[in-house]
């Protein structure tokens, strides 16, 4: 009987499921659904950069997306599956409380922001990350080491003090936390008391400051000094955590019944989605897997003897397992990439919102057009040198205060020169994350592209190419994040004996290689010097 | 018997005449007309920068304003005319045969763009400027030094060199040059030979490196060496140059036909649009008078004491009494002003332009919604700072090989953001003049603005203001231009002894000053200097 595996992706605004036939990694049936509450505006406050979602959402879109893609099926598939893993975004916490229940699944929370997971993007923490830093940077251990050695905002440990300083009712009620990762597989398998939660290698590594060096969380005393708020915290979590090869455990009854699956379904151990995302996308050793879309996430493996003893500097991360069991993955990334596109598109057509606002309906137009006339322009012609930190940096070296600019303007630079210039600025933000791995001795022998841009913009992704002179790889698969859950759900449920197996059975291969043209390679060395000055004068100014 | 004067301003595209009663400066009427060759693009090449208008335009729309405007009035204006006088574009040479003839106004030239009047902005001779610069710094002295030190491509020697370079045909009838301003003088009066023609100060001294301490224009040696090409065109030229305040004669009996008025009406010296603009704008002596449009001219007047003996660097020119006898006229401008608006306009435009081309009549609306909406941004949030070279620069230190840049920018950048950032950054463009004219010791008491940013404006003309930390005036009337002429010709005509008489008499004051808020000028303290930091590390690195 042939063996199904279901994987399924949370992403910002809607969650993905896919079922894979396991031996082949043939997609059989896929469903979407957006978050119900979250598509309508609830508990967020943009202007503030608070970003909540309701634990609800994640439990309405999971039975839709499960049961939908399985009816899409015939019937002895939902019979045939053995596994079911997840990614979600992150660091996406909530509070608990005793029993490992999200506040806001309590009655009296239901309605409350500071009761729901914390979107990996809300930066209400932005003080906490701070004292975060400092502290760190005096104490004995830096905790943040293996984690760029700048904690953000965007992290579960600001978040958590944040809310419990700042909401007293959640505070008196909340026991624990969790990552929305971790709650989705404790949900499933019924393993949710906080002490017994199994977590996420890649969540706690990345997000959370854990590491086997010092025997887990940071110390109590580091976490008291930062807050007493935070005693006695660190005993209500974990010591040990998970790569995402291992099971958590089956189904309970209930889960069974409510996705129409046997209780012998196995939940793997969850992990973020750019990390799954790039196994899906066939990452292998030394090869940068990035997820292009609004910003990149970069993920890299490495063998331990490149990375022995040594941290690399600037980038976000580094975590023992955190992508496949035996080899480091490192985490970069760009703060915004298609973003800086969508503001420009926004700038150009603040004339038609502003002027005609009936004719809204061709907005989104502008970038297709946009690409088109950019890429008509010889190299020759690129004089407008720009620098892609409108959202701030994230790799190398991440800061949040440093902006965007433009420079080598004239009264001839049209839309398209300037967009053209946006997307080598993008270009030249991802050379410099390669540029920092190599100078740190990791080696970066390839590039694979995963995600919306690089499966929809041949203009930006041969620029890509071109600027950072690699050839790159684009996965066939658009659902590499959901794709990547069903191999870790294969690899979970004893179908293969680990990760590498299941890439080689159930890879969907590349669909399409961006070759560097080597005259504007080289053209694009000299004007990528540009960009660094640009850049680097930009920074040390403070603009 | 009452007594008008006429004032003529031949501008890029059109020319505009203006009666005027010379007892009190009323308005009596005024005609404009677009030159019908140059108005269909004719003889032009935008790609190349070749900019020609041919000598019949200026002859149909002279004809046609003056006629015009004197319709409009009672019938005894016409033979109340005592006076007529001109200012124009420049430097704006053609190259003449032996008679003084313009050579398209021969018929054989008459579809040659190189026996054309060559437009201020043609920018076909930078090879030549840059050779006369070359040659100016190794000479024993260096006719530069007057008109900033630096030769532009702008200018008729670097012009008429070009020309001769590169048509034989045209080089083989050209004889001698004359600045279009001089050659409606000469039309005018007959008096067209070469030797003849009465020249303005203001053109010779601010463009041809015409000056009293080297007996006029650059040595015959220093010509040849330039180019043999140029033997002997200095002998067929001048020595002496008049103020526009001097008569030239009287118009020919055929003119006077041809315009209506009588052979009695005196034709005065002619001189460049900001100079006699400023005037007509009532400039005194050490305020700034400035023509702010597409780009800006700015005119200030000091007394001897000030500048004696001594070279105003990185300014365009000091001419003695190239704007008023008795004060030495220094010329300084920023290259682009409203068209750097004008070019973000396109930018923003290209939206529309693009995806509904059935509705670029609502472009026109763009810049006054983008002033409406950057108005209401409080300055403490220009976090953006941009530099105005888009058009290269012209004060201080010409260069036109540096470029525009904007900093600061992040994905809450929004187009009105942008556009104010734009407007701050042609004010901080204005205020470099002012402070490069105080660090060379020359005061500026005051700012004077003119022309149509000015006049229609507000938005741009307060952060002006706020940025230069003065209070800027701006002019009643606004055809300053035309008026300034008009002055003259009230005073070449005798009917004031000098020019500062005719501005008491005649000039209509002003209907508006725009005055510095403090807050908002200290802030501009700081923003500035982040300005002239950016500007200088692109300049440096050569962007």
């Amino acid at each position: 009987m042939a063996k199904y595996v279901i994987g399924i992706d949370y992403g910002s605004d809607s969650a993905r499921s896919v079922v894979v036939d396991a031996s082949n990694g043939r997609e059989m049936a896929s469903a979407v659904m957006n978050y119900p509450r979250w598509s309508k505006g609830l508990y967020c406050n943009p202007v503030e950069n608070r970003y909540r979602q309701h634990p609800q959402d994640y439990i309405d879109v999971m039975i839709y997306v499960v049961r939908e893609a399985l009816a899409q099926c015939p019937p002895e598939v939902a019979a045939g599956v053995t596994g079911i893993s997840f990614d979600t975004t992150g660091s996406t916490p909530v509070l608990t409380d005793r029993e490992g229940t999200p506040l806001a699944m309590l009655p009296e929370f239901a309605e409350n922001p500071d009761a729901m997971f914390v979107l990996w993007k809300d930066h209400t923490a932005v003080k906490e990350a701070a004292e975060i830093n400092r502290l760190a940077k005096i104490w004995q251990t830096d905790y943040t080491q293996y984690e760029g050695g700048i904690y953000s905002s965007e992290w579960v440990w600001a978040k958590m003090l944040h809310i419990l300083r700042s909401n007293r009712q959640v505070r008196e009620k909340a026991y624990s936390w969790i990552e929305h990762c971790d709650w989705m597989t404790a949900l499933l398998t019924g393993i949710v008391k906080p002490k017994e939660v199994v977590r996420s290698r890649c969540a706690a590594g990345h997000k959370a400051m854990w590491h086997e060096s010092w025997d887990g969380l940071p110390s109590e005393e580091f976490l008291t000094a930062l807050d007493p708020l935070l005693a006695g915290m660190r005993g209500r979590l974990y010591r040990d955590t998970r790569t995402s090869d291992c099971k958590v455990g089956t189904l309970t009854d209930e889960w069974a019944r409510r996705l129409g699956l046997s209780t012998d379904v196995v939940v793997g151990v969850s992990a973020f989605d750019c990390h799954m995302g790039a196994v899906g996308g066939e990452i292998t050793p030394n090869v940068l897997a990035r997820a292009i879309g609004t910003s990149t996430c970069d993920i890299l493996i490495a063998d331990y003897k490149a990375v022995e003893g040594k941290l690399v500097a600037g980038i976000c991360g580094q975590v023992d397992g955190s992508v496949i069991p035996g080899y480091m993955g490192l985490e970069a990334g760009q703060s915004a990439f298609g973003d800086i596109y969508a503001w420009f598109k926004n700038v150009i057509g603040w004339g038609i919102s502003e002027l005609l606002p009936e004719r809204t309906d061709v907005l989104g137009e502008i970038i297709p057009r946009l690409s088109e006339a950019a890429a008509q322009i010889p190299v020759e012609e690129s004089t407008i040198v720009a620098v892609d930190w409108m959202n701030g940096r994230r790799t190398p070296d991440a800061n949040q205060e440093v902006k965007g600019a433009i420079a080598g303007l004239t009264l001839g630079s049209s839309a398209p020169r300037i967009f053209r210039a946006l997307v080598e600025a993008t270009a030249y933000g991802s050379r410099a994350i390669v540029e920092r791995l190599r100078r740190e001795g990791v080696q970066v022998e390839g590039v694979i592209g995963l995600g919306g841009v690089a499966k929809k913009s041949p203009f930006v992704m041969q620029t890509m190419a071109d600027v950072m002179n690699m050839p790159i790889k684009v996965a066939r698969t658009d659902q590499t994040c959901a794709f990547g859950a069903a191999m870790f759900a294969a690899v979970a449920s004893g179908i293969y004996t680990n990760v590498e197996q299941a890439q080689r059975a159930m890879g969907q291969g590349f669909d399409r290689t961006y070759t560097p043209d080597p005259d504007r390679a080289a053209a694009y060395d000299k004007l990528y010097e540009k960009y660094v000055a640009l850049g680097r004068f930009t920074e040390k100014e403070g603009f």
